[in-house]
């Protein structure tokens, strides 16, 4: 007699085998049908009791939550919804769930209530779907890199520099709060701070991934990544987990292919490896806009969306174009949009975004060739002086999903950038160095892990697609 | 003509075709034979210049360090050590690498020193090396899970726990440094602070991964660990990477089991996959030893190392029979241990757990049972009432590789546990819960992925297994 796994059952060819299966009690029927779920699939094994054989104590223990050991003979299923089930020959109860107190009742909890027991709720059906996706999109994701040459690289997390710019940062330190030591100037001496200097938590691994680029040829970055932003919001995590591939040779067109081919074959594979998770994400989708006014609705139910990314080529946009596009749309000249789109160079809103993407292009869209002063320092400077080989991508019902430039690889032109933005040599002589000692073309794109999982999986809040969601006010398990 | 990378342009069968490639010069010999290497492989691929066809001053150019395009006819080689070679059409200097300047010459540098240039060390030969088996490393761990049934699971940096007990952490703010705000007590306000509360930087994924085991069944996490403790060695790091799978339904000898399939798997894969950069480590690894006297030597070279564990069953051994052989040893009665073990309950330093595993058994440990008063809290004790099912798995050369443990599933036990050891219930309040609702045996282990790096490349320092080491008074790049 084995010991399998729910999911090693339910693909089971052989029937009337004596098996062991452990997991948690979804539902108890009738005295009668016990659901029992292990985590390895979204399905449950039918576990067929006869009562009459078993000890009414023993039956009582058999609750929602529960965690048991069922050994019995794997047959045909008479009923409906499956193809195996298992005849009970006896139960061990592991561990008692009591039902008056156990907070995953069999019935619909609010995604709120769930996440106040983000502990349990992946004893849920959605919350098991969204991280089996999350872990599969994370295997795709490095495999995809690995399958193209690429080599992972762990970016430091500690940072001594405050110049990647993406952002607020925290701070690291070790010193002690009430009284840190003080300099002759009176100010807080990091010197003294384990690092010997201030230190904050990264907000892109990017500097550090280029190091590697132009010695290793391609590198990917997967790691954590942090803001201090006090932003209570469905689409900001204070820790969230980012993707960063960085290429020598590659110019913006390569960093253009490259993205739009990691999208399609990351999406592919979950399409393939996680159908069942996505149709029952799709449903419950469909069930939730069933209480939405029809214009509010998803165009595309889920797995057509993501099967429309995969199959259609992302329609790429210069930015000069899609200001034209957008002064002359509609909801511009209506006065529709919360910020109207006068004049080149205004920084685009999500409503613009969404707009050409949603309503414009109707498919994914990259903008490229973005004005200088509204990006990054290290982008490449156009040699029209006033654009950077910028680009975004842009997803259906998610916004920016990508943001990723050609570097500039001349040193002098990255100095007087730094120069006139005030961003101190001394910080990034490292990164200039990679500018005078066999500098190159080279390119890379950034991807929020998070929004890749909501897309995915079609969840509209980011902290149900991370564990345990760092936000504002929240530090919780 | 295509651009092909160099491990593809030396994977040729097809000779005599134009190519293109691009990389950076390693040498230049005779003003005749460059060596460029892109990182694709440790190898270089031979352009040969006809140095009449191109003028001087390019030719200048042609430095170590620099970037350059070769465009060429793949020919078979004339010279030795290399099966094609390129007869140089047309070079293109993308980056000039002054030589006066360029700190990585084609010489023997120092790991201090290149630790001083970790932005440029893997220009190296052997860092290269040991930054591509690194990447593959992690390949292969995500690889082995995700073949295994595992899910792949982020669990948070940011903790606003303190139990988990592993070491001095991190603290996280983003209050005022200088003028933090206090409460009525006079101390440390932390509701003001960004979270609401006192956070840290996290020392252990495991407490949160136990809540994903007992829903999702497998599940493993691949992420950055912290500690703060000022130690200054070569075998410590403030910031690393850890593994940590947890199991659900699965016991200490399950947990033994899986950790050797798992170690020999990986290292299986490093063997098929890397086993030029290998060689090369190798033969770095034996050129370095011969300063050394014999007796110091390693007993075995390192790729015969990595398949002598691979091939051999780890030797299972209780803490008590471990203390037996100890006691009795040789180092142990002459006192030429540092600590020496008088009684059963005594922790074991480095130095007995190197005579076991390098002296007395040579081939992988794992030692188990341990005395409860020396282990972690969450550690399932056995019925003897004093020892607990704790193991930890020792390989030669590097020590203790893995730890882990059965956990404590019982509540009442585990609460008279954080009773004892101070360990605020209101704190693990989600912890206990799995306790509560559907407990059942689960295990676990942490693997310190540097450790693995280490074993595998035969580097000696922790600082030159990863990109950026984190270590007191360093926090460059």
């Amino acid at each position: 007699m084995t010991t399998k796994s729910v999911a090693e059952l339910l693909s089971e060819d052989v029937k009337l085998q004596d098996v062991t299966v452990k997991g948690w009690v979804r539902t108890f029927r009738a005295n009668r049908f016990i659901a029992l779920n292990d985590g390895s699939t979204i399905n449950n094994i039918q576990c067929v009791v006869d009562f009459e054989n078993f000890e009414e104590a023993l039956l009582k223990r058999i609750t929602t939550g529960a965690a048991i050991e069922v050994m019995g003979e794997l047959v045909e299923s008479q009923g409906k919804g499956q193809s195996v089930e298992i005849q009970v020959k006896s139960i061990e109860i592991h561990g008692d769930s009591d039902p008056e107190a156990y907070p995953i009742q069999p019935k619909k909890h609010t995604f709120e209530f769930l996440r106040e027991n983000a502990h349990l709720r992946t004893r849920t059906n959605t919350f098991s779907a969204v991280m089996r996706l999350r872990s599969s999109l994370s295997f795709a994701i490095h495999k995809y890199f690995n399958d193209n040459g690429f080599y992972y690289m762990h970016t430091p997390i500690i940072t001594g520099s405050d110049a990647e710019g993406a952002g607020e940062m925290f701070r690291v330190t070790g010193l002690d709060p009430k009284n840190p030591p003080l300099n002759e100037d009176g100010e807080i001496d990091y010197k003294q701070d384990f690092f010997g200097k201030e230190t904050n938590l990264t907000v892109s691994g990017q500097l550090e991934a280029e190091t590697y680029a132009m010695s290793l040829g391609k590198v990917y970055t997967f790691g954590p990544t942090f803001r201090a932003e006090n932003s209570n919001t469905s689409r900001h995590l204070a820790e969230f987990w980012m993707i960063e591939p960085e290429v020598a040779f590659m110019d913006l067109a390569g960093n253009m292919d490259l993205a739009e081919d990691f999208m399609k074959s990351v999406l592919s594979y979950v399409l393939k490896h996680n159908r069942e998770d996505l149709e029952f994400l799709d449903k419950r989708l469909q069930e939730e806009e069933k209480k939405l006014p029809q214009a509010q609705r998803s165009p595309m139910n889920l797995i057509d969306k993501i099967k429309f990314v995969v199959d259609n080529n992302f329609k790429r946009v210069s930015y000069t174009e899609a200001i034209e596009i957008l002064r002359n749309s509609k909801p511009n000249k209506k006065k529709k949009f919360n910020y109207i789109i006068e004049e080149w160079g205004a920084d685009l809103q999500s409503e613009h975004e969404r707009f050409l993407v949603e309503k414009h292009f109707k498919c994914p869209v990259i903008l490229f060739d973005y004005p200088a002063n509204i990006k990054a320092f290290y982008m490449r400077l156009n040699e029209d002086g006033k654009t950077v080989r910028a680009m975004d991508i842009l997803f259906p019902g998610i916004g920016e999903m990508v943001g990723g430039s050609q570097r500039e690889e001349r040193l002098d032109v990255l100095k007087e950038k730094m120069v006139a933005l005030d961003i101190p040599e001394e910080e990034l002589w490292w990164y200039l160095d990679l500018r005078k000692y066999g500098t190159a073309v080279h390119s890379g794109f950034g991807l929020g892990f998070e929004r890749l999982v909501m897309f995915t999986t079609g969840m509209g809040n980011i902290r149900d697609v991370i564990p345990y969601p760092r936000t504002p006010q929240n530090a919780e398990f």
